[in-house]
């Protein structure tokens, strides 16, 4: 009901609809309609209300709220539940207490989404800043049916829905390998993916995503590594879009993209990865799984079908990279 | 210094040591010791006490109780903590539940252990028999620095732990690929092997084994397929052992090998579990992970370093199958 009286205020633009009006077409009392009211204003929604002309909402707050982002969007498995958090420890660490209570009877493709994180972070224990509002924080809970190797892969798709979801705004996204996506050698995004199994197959991945949006100033420590999509935009002079607007998009491209792995497989997905990649063809260095010590230089020459990157040494060997962290040279 | 009140009536071997002298050794009042005494009682010790003799141990109880396994233990990692419950759902939840609350700070090597389970299960959501006190049923949670591709030879790795246990006690091992453990074609161990992990490093690795330790009769059901220690050891004529002692040998075993790997790799394991394996140079008939309609039958040829079967098939090709059921023909 709450969600159909959103609806209304949102159709009527601005403008001011009457609570007699509501009350009748839903046939509920006047009082009702009030509660539902209060009930959004709680939720972050700013709604005007002015003796005998009625309620108006004010264009909609910029949050990330499920009425917000579920608003439209059509996608079939991603996204069609969504938990929302204006702050939490990490939206990763919620996604594991929620497979954690319930267990085999979690749906494929439950969002989570947050304002900020309290213990936000990325690969490696790396810390994740993320000011209130100004990131798109969210968790993607999936459970396909596939052995565990083919995991990692997922990582891939996630960088490659939101390299999609930027060119659909306009903008040029570039992934280092694996997952990683770059603007003028700063990080835009960051993925941490996680994941329960057993031996054979996997149980839940969490697909964890921090993308910095309208952050324009970074704190000194982190300004020479990191960017944000609104600098991005900016630069190119692309026309301003809302957060819910961009995290629709991927969540939409990521639907396409994941019914298309369920149905035929990685090798379409891996090919619009690589389409994106800014790592193929380069010089790079690599460090392989926290082993600074076997770090190596070559050219990274191609995406095998696991997902691993494929590296030419200088003496001509090749070595397929399957997990580490890599630098373009 | 209930543990220490245990040590001393424990040594007595059922001879009564008078309250005083415990009291004195101990610096400690009378009511004190009696106290200590009720909290063993209430573990499961059967403790007499005689007014002016003192106490007496009965015979340790046929429970796998912490004080009994650890009494004696010389291993450096695995079960230096153990967590018993008399019954509980299933070790491996327990362990995930304490890996949720604990998070970092987890120690390597818990040890889980329970006399009966309520949801215990095998692969692919399998039911796991369990009458209480007849079984082995124990949870270890390890945390090893190591790759994804990894976690799947600590499966391997358990099963050649096991099968020196049973060695040890004069028992003859057999393993099918990848880890249960066999005789005269039914089950005596079965494996289930879970685990939490970021795409590049495993966070932790839950081994859950259940044992046939000491069950006779099997329900109909299963009776064509599972047998027991106890059922071995008779046809081999092999010494009554209790099941406190052959956890322990499995865990001085296992702790063995697992420092092994951690310094240097999996080379003697593989090989280890090669030794004990019925799978090698048999005609075999695989059904990859779940895909039933992909099943296929050749010739077991090798292990590889990855842990994958290597099976040649009828046509003379060679398969690395990573995950699935085998059934020798």
């Amino acid at each position: 009901m709450r969600r159909e009286i959103l609806k209304i205020l949102r159709e009527s633009n601005g403008k001011f609809v009457s609570g007699e009006s509501i009350a009748k077409k839903f046939n509920i009392s006047r009082t009702a309609v009030w509660k539902h009211v209060q009930g959004l204003r709680k939720i972050g929604y700013t709604i005007d209300s002015v003796v005998k002309s009625g309620y108006a909402l004010y264009s909609p707050p910029d949050l990330l709220l499920p009425d917000e982002i579920s608003n439209g969007l059509e996608t079939k498995i991603i996204g069609r539940e969504i938990i929302y958090f204006d702050s939490t420890n990490s939206t990763n660490e919620q996604a594991k207490r929620i497979i954690n209570e319930r267990k085999n009877q979690i749906e494929d493709g439950i969002l989570l989404v947050t304002e900020s994180q309290t213990e936000g972070k990325g690969r490696l224990d790396r810390k994740f800043y993320s000011p209130y509002a100004k990131g798109i924080l969210f968790s993607i809970i999936i459970r396909p049916d596939v052995p565990l190797q083919d995991a990692p892969k997922f990582t891939l798709a996630i960088a490659a829905a939101i390299s999609q979801a930027m060119e659909d705004f306009g903008l040029k996204p570039g992934i280092k390998w694996p997952n990683d996506i770059m603007y003028k050698g700063k990080k835009l995004v960051g993925i941490l993916t996680e994941m329960s199994a057993e031996i054979d197959r996997v149980h839940c991945i969490i697909i964890g995503c921090g993308i910095n949006f309208s952050i324009e100033k970074f704190p000194p420590e982190i300004e020479e590594i990191a960017t944000s999509i609104e600098i991005m935009r900016r630069d190119l002079g692309v026309e301003k879009f809302s957060r819910v607007q961009f995290l629709q998009r991927i969540l939409i491209r990521f639907d396409d993209i994941y019914r298309e792995i369920l149905s035929h497989g990685f090798e379409k997905t891996l090919n619009m990865w690589k389409k994106y990649s800014i790592t193929l063809g380069k010089s790079i260095k690599v460090i392989p799984a926290g082993e600074i010590e076997n770090s190596f230089e070559g050219r990274a020459i191609d995406l095998d079908s696991s997902g691993a990157l494929i590296v030419e040494k200088l003496d001509g060997s090749k070595v397929h990279v399957l997990a580490g962290d890599v630098s373009i040279r």
